[in-house]
């Protein structure tokens, strides 16, 4: 296997599909959202993404059945007929950050397979590290033209999540939330990358959570939250006891402000 | 040299062939076992592998004669005329960790050979590293396809050696012993991975007996294991200091339970 | 994307047109050059290079609109009729030092490129690291073949800043700047590098200024330099505490003398 | 610039000639044999060969030239009617040792190029790194096929240098001094490598000329050593001092022991 690698299970007839990302990063968040999305839609995998820039290895999988590492593509029928389909993309892992060419090559079949299909809008999820989170996790947007900000905000609105547009220049986003709409930008396609602020450093359904309300607020589709709920309580317990030890250590020897610039989101 | 490169010394003429895989990784477990069986079987050498993507120099051998890295296809003639053949491959390294790519193609030219054959089926040999060695060492075993479980078991039954099957999903193969499965499922393939256990940082002619006592028996061959016996007892020797000194260092400083999790086999 | 692409915006007629260089290397010296340049000429963009060789990540720029990491030409045609136009190419970055087969592709793909539009000069910008500033910081000057240096050094006449011209052999220069020439020379291109005297680890306008003065000398074309002399100030200012610091530090512990062969320049 | 290139300057006509290697490696004893053979034979330089695998750097050679990194080849017309002609390369670098694909490529491409002008016989020259050196530096011996051995010893009959055949397998030739014997022994090209003892982490004219005794001698020519005599001078007495420093400070903490497998040659 030289090249990445799309393998077709099923060929769906969608219309008007959005492409949905959501692959492991900073705190799992594009992952763990993309996975419940397609749960609780019951969304159907159709395609296979095996690529030579993956690890080189085969995970042991549930009795002992072994598979490669993968990238998987699902759709969703909207049952509104007026209503737009989706694509959704999970996967195992995302070329390390060792390997920019990789990284390209992958993101570019992406874009050539869900081009098949008739994508133009690419929405990406993922995390956006924070040294420290204030209250509920906000989201941060960032679109691929300034045209479609009022475009999105309008969307938006009644969200329940606080999502920031920042005006001024500065940071990056790493990895395919960021290259798919790089990318994307450059065959026409258009779209926005929303990224939940998270520690980083844990598997964080509630920065999944925030992420997934705006995503489902801009598709205008509704889904049952409860089981993300439920796994992020679990993970709130956790940061809690995490916090009370860091701001323990912090009283002790370091001062309280922390530098927050160049810092690559994900 | 561009891409890695198959020299095919003799085109034997092969009967279902199985494809059975030895090459270095943890204690060497796999390589001894595929060295001892070539050995033992007369199985004879008919291509060599080379690749790019090997070190970049040549190993010197006896009488100052040089050699490429390169790995090595063996054939061996079931004698029963109604039983499979096999091909072996062993050799002097697979691709080095830091070149994911290098190894997707290696073990890509390997699947591309050996289907020229008909080989359908493959079993794949190595370590499966362990922080200590408990009684005999076990074999895990894992497969590419759910319903080969009861095939497999079936083909053991009366087997000396512990066979585990995990239920639970956990852990991974790395290098070829995973890959030629994982690949090989793509192309209508099938087979097993046996990995035995082994403290890895020691040449570990015991855990290949084991690999190898499984092989052979669903293989349905016998072979003499007095050589790799031999050099088990000397490793055992070896093995027993080892474990003192370590016994002797875990008493005076750490804790005596070690995190098992996440760990790679080879 | 497997290879560097060049995405054309116009296609301008230029005039024997001069390539000038300018990316991010040491202090920042050539891009602040080539920035400047292009502000105070308005000169137009033209195309765009990405590469899968440049980080796998979008920058995020004003108002929360993403774009990929990318190179950018820029062209200026000259109001005098008898003069030569310009192309300047500036950008987000350079190929990582990690990965040479990346720089010498992207650097082949921008020689390609100026080919079509008739470059057969090029002047490289960048810094030149050296341990202590003293006085005005000087200009290393290199060029593609021996008989230019009397052409360039009567272009020079005049110039107010300071250019070495070294005799002895010694020393690299690193990246686009050093690769432009070198391989440019291979398609019968000339032309020459200037490098600025900087500590490096600043952005530096006052080495982009001089070596600025020495290529609009060169080219024959005048420029305000007033903005660079703003932030120059500014840097002059933060410079003097840094050395300074560094001053006390040599005093208290180190030789003040320092080795200075075998640095790179970029 | 995708691939590794050679500039043809001129197209001699040779006579069966032997290809005689000398790159940077191991105390620079290969380069250094290689310039001093091209120097005394008076061998005209007829191709260039750049690498996008080589350094993204130009060299700043005398009074201010730059140049791409390369590698040189040059032929000398044996004046003996019936002797045989040689090809010489020598260069700057060699391919980084983190980029093992990259020695390959280089190394194909030279022996491509190579067997253009007829060549079956490769000689390669490097240094062979031990720990102290005891008495004039020896000269390992290694060929590509075992049926050699005898031809180059008859050859070396007389040689004042103490050379070196080792019967029992292990070590390894690191760079092109070993893939060129191991990669053109699968086109049918034979050769030897011969690799001085060196301390290494010195430039060694004295290795070099001791390798250089060895070729000559094999090649049946005679050349004048005394340039590199006198450097070898100059660096004795370097060497002595450094070795003085060892003996004192090997005294006072490390016995005088040390581990010699495993290691690799170049």
């Amino acid at each position: 296997m030289k090249e990445t690698m799309i393998y077709l299970l099923e060929r769906p007839n969608l219309r008007d599909p959005v492409f949905v990302e959501g692959l492991p990063g900073i705190g799992l968040v594009g992952k763990l959202a993309a996975d419940h999305l397609i749960q609780e839609l019951n969304a159907v995998k159709f395609a296979e993404l095996y690529s030579p820039h993956f690890m080189h290895q085969v995970l042991i999988k549930k009795n002992s059945v072994v598979e490669l590492m993968k990238n998987e593509f699902y759709y969703w029928k909207n049952p509104n007929e007026k209503g737009r389909d989706l694509i959704i993309i999970t996967g195992d892992q995302q070329v390390p950050p060792t390997d920019s060419p990789g990284h390209y090559e992958v993101v570019g079949k992406m874009l050539d397979f869900v081009q098949e299909f008739g994508v133009r809008e690419i929405i990406t999820m993922g995390g956006y590290q924070v040294p420290e989170l204030q209250g509920e996790p906000k989201v941060l947007a960032a679109v691929t033209h300034e045209g479609l900000i009022e475009h999105y905000k309008a969307k938006l609105e009644g969200c329940q999540v606080e999502v920031i547009w920042r005006e001024d220049e500065g940071g990056a986003i790493v990895g395919a939330a960021g290259l798919l709409l790089g990318m994307g930008k450059l065959r026409s396609m258009y779209g926005i990358s929303l990224l939940g602020e998270s520690l980083g450093y844990i598997v964080d359904p509630k920065a999944a959570k925030v992420v997934l309300s705006a995503v489902t607020k801009i598709l205008g589709i509704e889904i049952n939250m409860s089981a993300l709920d439920e796994r992020a309580k679990e993970t709130e317990e956790i940061l809690r006891k995490v916090q009370e030890m860091q701001r323990a250590m912090l009283e002790q020897s370091m001062p309280p402000q922390q530098e927050e610039e160049d810092r690559g989101y994900l």
